[in-house]
Order: C-alpha cells, then sequence, then structure tokens
C-alpha cells in the first residue's frame, strides 16, 4: 500500500467534492481494502467517455487495492414509471436486466479489473423489504428537505406534478448503501444529494457513514453542453478508432485540457511538462495527437491507435485538407440539418441544388469519407469537415 | 327496502356532505345491501357522544340493510411512529391491537347490531403488500396534491418538518376502500381529504368508486371546542347515569338542540313537537330532561336512566340547589386551577384560605358530593354546581 497522503492526492485529482475529508483519510489509514460504491442505471447502457470520468476514478481505486461494488439498480428499473407517463421508463424484465449488466460489463472492464469489482443488484435486498419496511425508510426525511432537491424544486416551483413515489427512489438509493456497508460512494455532481441521502440513512440505521465522492460532469464535443447520446456531442467507448481519433482531434484546444485532466492516466507531472511545451511554442494539435492515441489505445489497442494517428496524418501529408480551413457553427432543429442545407448554409456551394448535384457526382466527403446518402441530416453537437470538390473546405460545427 | 327516496332522506340527515349523490342514489337503487366502510385508530378506545355521530349514521345503514365494515387501522398502528418523535405513537403489539378491538367491539356495540358488522383489519392485507407494491401505491398521488390537505399545508407553510412516510398514510387508508370493495365510507369532516383519496385509488385500480358521507364534528359541553377527552368536554359512553345526565343538563339551550340534532333517535316530526312546545312557552329544561333520558337510556338502561332523573330532580325538589343559580365562568390554564382558587374566583369564599377551612369542614360540595381533597384541580372544559354552606351556590364553568 502507498502511504494515505499520496493515496489522497491522487483521488482528489479531477475530483470536484470529498465529504466528509477528515473521514475518509481515518478510512484509508485502517490500511484495510475499502468497499467503493457506485450505482448505474439498469437501463441498456452505450458508454461514452463521459461515463468514464467515473470509471477511471473507481479505476483507480481499484489500483490502490480496494474493492469496487459496481451496482446495478435493478429494483426500480422493473418497477419502471408507474404513472405510465414517462415512456422512457418501462418496466424491464429480469431477462433485460440480465442483458443490460452483461452488456454494461464488457464495456466497463475495458476499464475496470473484473477480478476486483463486484456486481450487484439492488433487487436482492429491496425485493425482500416489506411495505412496513418501506413506511420506515420513509419516515427518515422529511418532505421539506426532499423539495430542496434541484431538480424537485424546480418542478415543484413550475407547477409540474412530483408523483409521491418519486420521493422513494432516492431513499432507496440510499438505502443500497446500509444493505452494502459502503465506506465511498462515488457520483457525478449531479447526485450529490442522492449521494448524501446514504450517509444520512447509514447513520439512521446505525452504520458507520460513507464517504461521498463527487465527479465532474464532462462536456461534449461542443465544450458546452454535458456529454449525451441524445445531444449527440459524444464519443462512444465502442466508437471506430478512427471516429474516436478524429472526433478528439475535432475539438477546441481549451476543451482539450479539460478532457486531458479528467480522461488521461499521465500524472500530474507528464501533463504539466505537456503544458510547459504549448506555453514554449508547441502546436497544441501536436499534444491532441498523443491524447486522442492514449484514448483510443484504451478503448482498442495500441496498434489500431497508431494506425488512426497515420490515417489522420496522412489526410494533412496528401495536402487532401488545408491547414487554414474555414471554421463554420451552425444552428440546427431537432431533427438535425439536411446535408443539402448544411452544405448551402456553410458557403461550400451556392445553393441546395448544386450541394445534391456534388453529392450525386461523389464529390462531397465528411471527414475523408464520400457522401453518398442524399437525405443524410447531421444533428447538434457535432464537428466534421466537409469537403466539396477538390479545394473547398469548412470544418462545420453544428449546435 | 324502504323506497330510495325515503332512504335517502334519513341518510342525509345531519350529514354534511355526500359526494357524488346521483351515483349513491344508483347504489340505493340496485336494491342490494351496500358495504359501508369506516376508519378506526387501533389505540385504545374511549368513545365519547363525538364519536356515537358517526356510529349512529352507520346504525341507520344498518337499519336500513346494509352491510358495516368496521375497519381497525392496525397495519401503520404496528408500525407507530417511526420517528420516534410522537410519543404518543408508539408501535402496538399484536396482542394489544386485539385487546384494543374488543374493546371497540364492547363499546360499539351498544349501538351496532353485532349481526350486520363485519370487524376487519388492515394488516391482513397491508402486510401482504411488497415494498414494490407500495411504490406503486404511491405513484397514485402527486406531492403538490397531498401539500395541499389542511394540515399538511400549514405544517409545511410553518417549516414544520413533515416525514415522507406521513404521505403515505393517507394512501394507505385509501388503498383500505381498494380492498374492501366498499361502497360508501364515512367519516368526519375532517376525514374528507382521505375519504376522496380512497375514491381516486378505486378508480386507479380499476374498481368502482365509493360514495363519500361527511358527518359534522360534534362541539363539547363548551359549545366551542370539538368535543375530546384530551380537552375534557366530553361525555363518554362509559361514563356513570349520574355523570351522563348531570354533563347533559349542564350545557346550554342552544347546544342542546345541537346535540339533538345529532344524537337523538327521535324521527324529524317529533324534534319539531319539542321546538314547538318550546316556542309556546315551555322551560326548555323539560326537554333536556326526556334527551337526557334518552341518551342514558341508550348507553344503560331505561331504568337507569330514569333513576338518574330522579336523582338529579331531588336535588331541587329538596330546595337543595336554588333555581336561580349564579353562573361563572372562569379561564383557567393548561394543568387547571386548584379547588381554593376556584371558590374564591367565583365568589364563594373571600379568600384561598377560608376556601381550604371550608373544605376540611366537609362544608364543600361538587355537584353535591362532598370535597374531601384540598388538592384538587378542575381542568377546562368542565361545569359543576359547587356549594359552600348551606346557601352559597355557583355554577362554574371552565374554559
Amino acid at each position: 500500500m502507498i502511504p494515505v497522503q499520496e493515496a489522497l492526492a491522487e483521488i482528489k485529482r479531477g475530483a470536484e467534492e470529498i465529504l466528509v475529508e477528515s473521514e475518509f483519510v481515518e478510512k484509508l489509514k485502517t490500511g484495510k481494502p475499502l468497499k467503493i460504491k457506485a450505482g448505474f442505471d439498469p437501463t441498456a447502457p452505450d458508454l461514452h467517455l463521459g461515463h468514464t470520468v467515473l470509471l477511471n476514478k473507481l479505476k483507480q481505486f481499484q489500483d490502490l487495492g480496494h474493492e469496487i461494488l459496481f451496482l446495478i439498480g435493478d429494483f426500480t428499473g422493473m418497477i419502471g414509471d408507474p404513472t405510465g407517463k414517462n415512456v422512457t421508463r418501462k418496466p424491464l424484465t429480469p431477462e433485460q436486466v440480465q442483458e443490460n449488466a452483461k452488456s454494461y460489463q464488457e464495456q466497463v472492464f475495458k476499464i475496470l479489473d473484473p477480478a476486483r469489482t463486484k456486481v450487484v443488484f439492488n433487487s436482492h435486498w429491496m425485493n425482500k423489504l416489506s411495505s412496513a419496511d418501506m413506511i420506515r425508510l420513509a419516515s427518515n426525511h422529511t418532505v421539506a428537505r426532499m423539495l430542496e432537491r434541484d431538480d424537485f424544486s424546480k418542478r415543484y416551483a413550475n407547477g409540474q406534478p412530483i408523483a409521491i413515489h418519486e420521493f422513494l427512489y432516492p431513499l432507496i438509493q440510499g438505502y443500497d448503501s446500509v444493505e452494502l456497508e459502503a465506506d465511498v460512494e462515488l457520483g457525478g455532481t449531479d447526485q450529490k444529494f442522492n449521494l448524501l441521502m446514504g450517509r444520512e440513512l447509514q447513520k439512521a440505521y446505525g452504520k458507520p457513514q460513507q464517504t461521498i465522492l463527487t465527479m465532474p460532469i464532462l462536456e461534449g464535443l461542443d465544450g458546452v453542453q454535458k456529454m449525451s447520446k441524445s445531444l449527440g456531442n459524444y464519443i462512444g467507448i465502442n466508437d471506430s478508432p478512427k471516429d474516436i481519433f478524429g472526433k478528439l482531434m475535432s475539438i477546441s484546444d481549451d476543451l482539450m485540457w479539460r478532457y486531458i485532466d479528467l480522461l488521461s492516466f499521465k500524472n500530474l507531472t507528464e501533463i504539466q511538462a505537456w503544458k510547459d511545451e504549448v506555453a514554449g511554442g508547441l502546436n497544441p494539435i501536436n499534444i491532441k495527437k498523443d491524447f486522442a492515441v492514449e484514448i483510443v489505445a484504451r478503448f482498442h489497442s495500441e496498434e489500431l491507435a497508431l494506425q488512426a494517428r497515420e490515417g489522420f496524418e496522412n489526410q494533412f501529408k496528401k495536402g487532401e485538407i488545408p491547414e487554414d480551413i474555414k471554421e463554420v457553427t451552425l444552428t440546427v432543429e431537432d431533427e438535425g440539418i439536411a446535408i443539402a442545407n448544411l452544405l448551402k448554409d456553410s458557403g461550400l456551394t451556392v445553393s441546395t441544388s448544386e450541394a445534391l448535384r456534388m453529392i450525386k457526382q461523389g464529390a462531397v466527403k465528411m471527414d475523408g469519407d464520400k457522401i453518398s446518402d442524399r437525405n443524410l441530416r447531421i444533428t447538434s453537437g457535432q464537428q466534421h469537415i466537409f469537403q466539396v470538390g477538390k479545394r473547398k473546405f469548412a470544418k462545420v460545427s453544428t449546435i
């Protein structure tokens, strides 16, 4: 085991908040492996880099010798939304839960060590609770304090209905910490209320209280909104090497440092060295490439990462893409923008009919690949390099 | 069966509200015995005339051929107040529940016909509900609508804590109607919110909706606050014939008509005849005596009721108590007023020391009985006739 202060410094890196730090130090000092809880939805997972901010922190705990409790909240997932108002929360069958759990494991074990990861399902203990147990659980919190939670307070203030069972869900999430006897619980900053609930309930049930550690929410490729599949501004961990590499190369230099802070496994000294080089005049694109290689290698292999880099560089070497490429930002509707409109709006063609003609002729490329679908739509949160004919280029960001 | 309109008129007598009356008429028209639900706390019962307003209405339904579901809410009673803040709501054991239920039956069967009364316990079905069932139940109502309930809205506005399980209790009460498939539910006007919950949940669970019928809350002997044991302004149905008779004789003439409306089994024609007699010059005390006889006979016997009347009248005949007795009203603290202060404040003695001397000499009587305890305290909501020596009398009401 490494010294406590050293372990603490590693764990604090990138973390938003640790509550209560002094208690956490005491736990580290015992030298015993700690139980580190993190909860996940039982819905079909399609993990992106945003999720890995938390997974990386879990991996760090593993590397320090601790045990990860990878909790799948299947109990409430199998209930779904009883009001029937939320179509995206249909009740899951036990089979679906098992399938999703398997898919989770395939993805998270690209980062976590299976040997130190215990996958647990909260239906295991929640199904045993009686209605009376549920009442006792609900007695541990007040309506007023629950309404302080950000999303509830907004909905209440706006007159949007909150069904009473929605007050029970955070309690159940907190109760999981009681059953698991978690020493530490990790979550995004948006989970702070729920993580604190675990602390509170552990106390109410006479257990030692967990430390909570929150991680920041990663911004998407646009650098503004949080990374999310539905916003289209994401890098999936199952994306191809070429896509991961290309998307990472497309982010702004500012966002690059943010991503490096939260996603790179390089230590703080190495990162500082990078920053010094850039301050000394190095083009940040070189750092971006090294970083992109690290990330592609993590989800694929070192070999495929280097291939992706080569492919990317070849575009430039062959002079296919000019270095002083024009940058355009387009605001698009929910349903995205049609490719013909995008080409016209970004000035690559004079009209949509010219755009369609060029596509038909095979003269339009997106990120180096020929576009053949004239009905293609580009949603918000994306960034691609478009080429029309031999010489017209534009780097188009959609928001 | 009597005609529907006639039954309806009887049922509406004294009732505050029937919701929805047209639905209720349809139910009556079927000619089938209806299931009439009324819920009671599982705590040790000590019924007073206030409770009998509801019981009398239940009896009326019985007389019309319907079935009473006398529901004892033991499920929540056995949970108690899990926050531990409410000392009066300690969890009851199953034995205590059974004992209290027995005591209930001994008391209510002075009014209800045991043959047409089914005593049911909600633990019977509530214990079978799982935590998931509880969540589904909670999904049927919103936080905002629950906060509209009078007591909740006041507590929330005043910053007094409401524990989340308190939101579950009205849902459970309503769910009882689902399980019982109640056709009608009776309750005090203060129960309207909970009774409507039953209607709502029956609909949510795909059952026919119950009619709700609310009864007014009976005022205590003071004619102002509701009759309640803790306020001391009550007539217990286990009180002695002498006490019931005496307390009824002590109420104001206005309050007498209110009591007659809500408590007498005389029909509307007979009551109108009484009113006409008083309008024609009859001293209301005569009506009061007849009414007091009716009530004492209900809980004891005709014979004991007549004896109580005779005892009361003898006090006057022997000239022991003057007819033009002085009436005094004293405002007392929570802990009541000491007898010596009461005698001084009502002008029966010039000082507390004289009062104590007179008590020592056995010269002070309360309602005709000698007072021997010099430390006696009289709490609020009472009315007694005090006598000091041979000639000093006062009728003292405490508020």
